[in-house]
């Protein structure tokens, strides 16, 4: 009788649209965007653990404000798991290294996983996992707990951004993760800079033991258990046999095929159970503005992975060749948060008032906060550069100044000639002489992209 | 000529999607819910009337704050009528006690009630008129003005929560309410707290008595009244000989199949004239998870009430009996506000460090605001419990932590196991050894509730 | 093949739908809205060009604050060219006087209108342009360049709405725009108000001449020339010989063809590239509400101009013959910005308290601000009045106090009679004397609408 009640209840209440319905809660923001200079950003602190460490960014940047968003650099050990925990804020993770697994803790979701019982020796039943590589996006909604495992044998490496000004956060507009299990310990500041004191905590020391025992119907040293108050081994434990779970062989073929059977628009049969939620950023093959002889730039949105149309955000990845440009252009619908993944590139950033809010080298490892509407333009060096930039909208729009597909070559030519002063003939230049889209390679004649730049 | 055109401004205007179309103001939130300790809520003044009083709960309260919302009880005495008004935010309403029927008034929907001339005495056609009895759920939109009376014997009893930090409202996140007649009372504090002076106006009393008989077309004795300047009844009267207005018989019958005409995803065709905006919620036949050891739990969203898209507001309806627990679980997209109607529970709540915020005995009348991600376990005493809960989401995501459709149920064993350190039989345990859903009955060996529990 | 990945880029990223994707940054509102007392207001300081000049309204002003939006007028001098520029916030705009034509820079559209190579003298190919006229409302989205050009022979005058709290502004809540050429003047103050230093800039003046050189191919003089260090024409250039572009000849029956042509839901296949972002509000013919004797009554909103869907904004116009009324109403899901485009009119406005916050004249060229909610009666003077409304919703829903389709109306004569102390006679004179919809002629004998009024 429950059973039948609870089907039909969840027939509703899982549909994936509802599940993500719009939600109605703000954040404040006002005010945090009068930024003057722009500055690349490393680690300010760590929170170490048994099997890895995650790296903070300071929190408290203005950049970081002003998108609204929170930045964090995980590592994991070969076998390191990172414990399941759920966040106030949607998640696009990127994995610049390794490869593994992760769950979703979708409640409710049908434990579609399962070990054959003649076979296998632990049985078991659980909900889809699915594995993961290098050059993989990821995206989780907010609320919904995660954990992340390390199948591979070298250090796996995850950037997450947390989009806490993201309508589906009504609480503070403060990034905050809470553990399911474990006992996390607090972060450590390095490279001297100050630091708030952040703590993550385990929601089931809050609860009476009493009450868990009977919650879970288990003894009372297994619901202490649950708190972790003995625990040592932080929010990243290391599985020394390797983790047992039942999953079905990885490969690309059939990575493809599951691209291929999810209609972006239907927002009705997909549940939140079987709703995809991961694609590789980084196979050249889905390049979608490609110059053999500059780079290569791929973009991921809501037409791509329909899930991104309920977290609200975007990802593109960047690989510029060594001594090329990406255009002048600015997102008119989102935030551009940066992280340099190879090599290094001189931007120049202009804002509103046409000042320069920077002009630096951007080296890997680093994070850099493009705001809306803000001009930039990337020039690699020597070593080429390839990069991942998160957006705060689904489908980010791209403006460019130069080059075909710009908003300079819209223009008719007399518009250019009377608005720059120029003649018919230089406005005409000026208009068609750029033919490349969005990337292209410098002239090695006109340009000594490092000369004289010196980094703040 | 003027009445064609305004058919065709009508069919425009009044199309259901558009009139609640998304707005796009928001209101402050940030730093609110910084909260370190909830307390259940009791009314802190109340303002009185001829026929009845609304009692207030302290709006400044960091709980309410958090949530953005502002929270009332109407007492209606019968033959009571709340004078028509409207708010700046949308309204949900319990109906703790008693039955009657209410109005909205959606200025150019059509008089569809009217009375055959011959027989009645008083010929009138007005606007559909709905009744309404204990246990349902009504909606009303933002800036619509709306009317009830109750029609019983016994005293109506109305819990209305205002969503203030609702995108509907553009203006400041201050819950406020203007009425079209009568002259309201100031209200009263009681029990001795602080109030910051509130008071409700009528709307013409701020306009020229001349331009309010242009306007009507009516002498200006009669424009006077409209500002109800000498009214002492205040904003709830008594209309002696009863209210006569046109409306069907109302069966229960009816109710269902008005219920079955709706397809919840149209949103065009069906006009706010006709929008459904009531349902009950204690009717047990409608549970969405039953336990007849335990209790129930029935859930009204926007998939069975589809004007709640448009409000982003959902309700759900627990009734535990004596000594049954609702597993631990949190909402990953919604506040709680929870309305204690019968009996008392225990009830903890923990924050995202890991910390309770809560641990103590709620009661009858009172409220408490669980924000968006706390987990909450809830327990009912020998007298069980029955409670109405609020949530700012249309589909509020319920996450358990325990129980059949757990979080805790998908993940691997060896997951488990690993976490939480514990041999992959008890984690056998932990996953599988409570079968129930959401709501079952405590093993009265293992909890004696009461016990220790100091109310703070 | 770089531009055969673009086509597939393109072809995902420029559809409509996408592009104006629901965005999820919100600005900051609280408290702002705390009005006691409006006031119309005048511009403070203007911006000096070449061919003509923008007047600024106080952006600080509590009633502009309270909207979320700024205010603008563009005077351009025959032959004068705007030039193209972007904001970070949507933009509505009412031409009230004059003709031209103008553009939008969307980066990826096609270059649609061209040149034949045998005929014109100057070849070129360019993105659509389009003409406009007196009456004409215009919506332009953020982040996306346009351009202006008067090609009449009269100055042309155009009221600019930028609704900066709307949710496609992820930045501060503050107007801001930046040129794509040119090099604006400082604003100056004027009428003796104080003011906080505007200044507009160039995007181009940021960047490296040596990345500008290479980004477009050109030389470096050229590149120069698009920082526009050296110009002093401003924000507002002459065209000494007019403007030469590529245009189809304008008349009014191809506007009503083009009218028909869009399906106001489709959201999927229209583009961005070829939006209908225009339309007429002017022509008595489209009127939505007409008294003959009264004036007329013209609502521009999604539905009938499908792009104000993703802006979020709509307008009516209206027209008040002398001595005419339009009936008490308020705005349930937006605010009002009216602008008085000839003649003046008397304005009361209430607000939740009951209380007049508004009682005076308001001329033409004058901007008042109504909140959400905030009821208002409007009455015309012996030389009649005509206005525009801004709405920041994209279907502002009107709730009339009086006539035909009033609220009133719609209450049982029951009610009427017990929430006024009237009679059931008196109630049926309130609810169905006034036979009117929304606008109506003042009967000479009950009132002489400017006795007694002192203008603040």
């Amino acid at each position: 009788m429950a059973i039948a009640w609870f089907s039909l209840f969840l027939s509703f209440l899982l549909l994936l649209h509802g599940y993500f319905a719009q939600h109605q809660r703000y954040q404040q923001q006002q005010g945090q965007c009068q930024i003057n200079r722009l500055n690349a950003q490393q680690p300010s602190f760590q929170m170490l653990a048994e099997a890895g460490y995650t790296e903070f960014f300071d929190l408290n940047n203005q950049q970081f404000q002003c998108a609204g968003v929170s930045v964090f650099r995980h590592v994991v050990q070969s076998k390191g798991l990172l414990l399941p925990s759920y966040t106030n804020s949607p998640i696009l993770a990127y994995v610049v290294q390794g490869r593994g697994f992760y769950g979703l803790m979708n409640s409710g979701c049908p434990e579609t996983f399962q070990s054959s019982q003649k076979i296998q020796r632990f049985q078991d039943r659980h909900q889809r996992i699915e594995q993961f590589r290098q050059g993989d996006i990821m995206a989780f909604p907010a609320g919904t707990a995660h954990w992340v495992y390390n199948e591979g044998n070298e250090e796996l490496v995850l950037v997450f951004l947390e989009d806490s000004s993201n309508n589906a956060n009504q609480l503070d507009q403060v990034a905050w993760r809470i553990f399911i299990a474990g006992k996390p310990h607090r972060a450590l500041q390095h490279q001297g800079r100050q630091y708030g004191g952040r703590s993550y905590g385990n929601v089931f020391s809050g609860f009476d033991k009493e009450i868990l025992s009977e919650a879970f119907g288990v003894c009372r040293e297994t619901a202490r258990k649950l708190q972790g108050q003995d625990d040592m081994r932080g929010h990243i434990i290391s599985v020394q046999e390797g983790l047992k779970v039942i999953q079905p062989p990885f490969s690309q073929e059939q990575e493809q095929q599951q691209h291929g059977q999810y209609d972006p628009m239907n927002g009705i049969e997909e549940t939140i159970c079987s709703a995809k939620v991961r694609q590789n950023i980084d196979d050249p093959s889905r390049a979608d503005i490609y110059n053999p002889h500059a780079g290569r730039f791929t973009t991921i949105n809501s037409f791509t992975l329909p899930i991104l149309r309920f977290l609200k955000l975007s990802a593109s990845r960047g690989v510029l060749y060594r001594n090329s440009m990406m255009a002048p252009h600015w997102y008119s619908n989102a935030h551009s948060i940066v992280y340099i993944t190879r090599g290094e590139s001189r931007m120049q950033v202009v804002d509103h008032r046409g000042q320069a809010v920077l002009d630096d080298r951007v080296r890997e490892g680093q994070f850099i906060v493009v705001p809306q509407n803000y001009a930039i333009v990337t020039q690699s060096g020597n070593g080429g550069c390839e990069w991942i930039t998160f957006n705060t909208n689904d489908n980010a729009m791209i403006n460019t100044l130069s080059g075909r597909t710009s908003a300079i070559r819209g223009l008719p030519v007399d518009v250019i000639a009377n608005a720059y002063q120029i003649s018919r003939d230089e406005a005409r230049r000026l208009k068609f002489n750029r033919e490349e889209t969005l990337i292209f390679p410098v002239s090695t004649r006109s340009l000594r992209p490092y000369e004289g730049v010196v980094s703040a």
